[in-house]
């Protein structure tokens, strides 16, 4: 079997941690030997940006459209502001592609520690995956601005809360949380300030909440949870939230646990029509680009929840035995500098690799 | 010289803390001899809210002027929806007295530990002033919902940014920075998702920094701003960010910093038009009220700001006295469960009062 998947490296770390996630995947195939990988490169930067006046063609979209799923590194680079490169690359593509769920797990790996003194040596103490709201609210894209270049500016941003967008998002955090062993939720809102759209998402979320009467759940409001992810992470399993507030809870969530470079996300258009989206949850970080020393952990992890994704089913154990094989080689201590170890992106990459071979 | 302060005790553990509080302040003055506090106070809970159907009454806002500070202690109550319980009490509050900052301070009290493995002995290590906007932004109060009570209900929040609000509050920021040993600002913002408001944001950002060259600044996106909390507290001192982001960068500051019970909180009108208003950040916390075992510590730092702001430069000594007799208490071991200790409200309260008749 052949999987057509499109690679975006982007900027930054972005093209170091997708060319590792392509090695590595090309010996998982090899390794399994029951299907391969095609892949098609694009080379949409910041730097071709300059250059070229776009991120993608005007036919970039549709030509996604063939692929199986899309791998992504990372866009953003100083030169270029980031409502720029963000609103001309990644933003459309999770629009288009009506990936309207972005899935972020987030726990202590193997061989790794937590910053939190009382979670340093129970992995088991954070376990959580994040379903963060991938098509609208914070991140609609609307507003604008009057009176530009005047003393009196007023610009607006419009958050838009639709029911079908909160119903749908619930029905799949709902699932998740079922489909794990605590079958717990914890949902997050601000509706104690945003009184119109967060309180569509608490009651779209009550309503939802009855068709599940088997998993438990509580509410937070956003600002609390930070409170409760520092103070009891054992208590929180699977948690909602809207597409800003998980934006920043999965970027604390990915610290609390370890570092920002090991934690992944999937971008799903649950109804498979369209292709869906793979990458980890760090940015291009221009400090480290190009000196070969990114965490290529969070690529990886991206890589194996690709895998499970495309496989339908299929290829689970793959997608589990690469995650075996990236714990085994942080528990043998083979991390980068950002988990407290020495080594490069391309030790941690032959070393997964070879580990794939042995599980 | 007579101060004239209005206290709203609100709801839960905001009525213990605010008896507490007044009972320190009272001391205070006896102690230093040469002012006096006039109390008068509201009792505009959720628990009078369910019986009289308001919060406040018609003319609430109005008695209040002739106050020369709010002393507030918590409001929000289970059976109230929160949007009822905050639109009809805290944010009216905020915004009519053009309370347009929101000064949250932070760091590591002697004697108590931060829940981070590499501060948990170096107190020196998160000493942070967060500006909060205060009076627009996500909090703006617009939005609404369409075809409520059908399958395709829209909702929506408008979060309002003007050049004005922003230029105060930049501003104030700069000010607070330059007056901190460091003189530094981390400046927060979303504008690579946010591209109106925050894209403004970030422009009268730049054009303010150009008046304080003595200022040393950097910028976060919100998101990375979490995980530069947890892995590099000691590289920021003054933070300036919006309304939302704020109220959650301030929670989570609280929270590694020991405990959100610490932390205080001062909504400022600088003009000095209106009265400014005093609240420890934290909730009226449901499951530990009327037990008698809140931590008063962050109501007496906000009594302590309010000394100072009221005190108009005369009274900082009293103020600072006033931080000097809570760290020795705190030092001394005397402290609530939330800090580890097993000091109840009254015996935290006792001490502290028993300092300032030392310091
Ligand atoms: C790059 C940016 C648009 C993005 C977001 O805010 O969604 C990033 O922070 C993320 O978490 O995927
Ligand atoms: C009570 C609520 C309106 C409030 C806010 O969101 O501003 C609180 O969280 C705070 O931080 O003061």
């Amino acid at each position: 079997k052949l999987y057509k998947i499109a690679t975006i490296p982007g900027d930054g770390i972005g093209v170091d941690i997708t060319e590792a996630a392509i090695q590595l995947l090309e010996k998982v195939a090899e390794v399994d030997g029951t299907f391969k990988f095609q892949w098609e490169n694009f080379d949409w930067s910041s730097k071709n940006y300059k250059e070229r006046g776009y991120y993608m063609p005007p036919d970039g979209l549709e030509q996604l459209q063939k692929h199986d799923a899309i791998y992504f590194g990372a866009v953003g680079w100083p030169d270029v502001p980031d409502h720029i490169s963000l609103w001309g690359l990644i933003l459309p593509i999770r629009k288009y592609n009506n990936q309207y769920v972005n899935v972020r797990p987030t726990r202590i790996l193997e061989g790794t520690k937590s910053p939190l003194t009382q979670c340093a040596n129970k992995p088991e103490d954070l376990d959580w995956v994040i379903i963060r709201e991938n098509s609208e609210g914070e991140y609609a894209g609307q507003g604008g601005t009057t009176h530009e270049n005047s003393p009196h500016t007023i610009a607006t941003e419009l958050a838009i809360f639709t029911r079908v967008g909160i119903e749908r998002i619930m029905r799949f955090a709902f699932e998740t949380a079922r489909s794990r062993p605590r079958k717990k939720l914890t949902m997050v809102t601000k509706s104690n300030a945003q009184r119109h759209g967060m309180v569509l998402w608490d009651k779209v979320f009550h309503e939802v909440a009855k068709e599940y009467e088997d998993v438990e759940w509580d509410k937070m409001l956003v600002d609390a949870m930070t409170v409760r992810m520092v103070n009891n992470p054992q208590s929180m399993d699977t948690i909602v939230a809207t597409n800003l507030h998980a934006d920043i809870l999965s970027d604390l969530a990915a610290a609390l646990s370890g570092s920002i470079g090991i934690a992944p996300s999937s971008n799903l258009d649950p109804t498979r029509r369209y292709p869906s989206m793979f990458e980890p949850i760090h940015g291009s970080a221009p400090d480290i680009a190009g000196k070969g020393i990114a965490n290529p952990v969070g690529a990886f992890w991206s890589a194996a929840e690709m895998v499970r994704w495309i496989g339908k089913g299929e290829l689970d154990h793959v997608a589990d035995g690469l995650m075996t094989a990236i714990e085994n080689v942080t528990a043998a201590g083979i991390k980068t500098k950002d988990l407290a170890g020495s080594a490069n992106t391309k030790e941690v990459t032959e070393a997964v690799c070879k580990e794939v071979e042995k599980v």
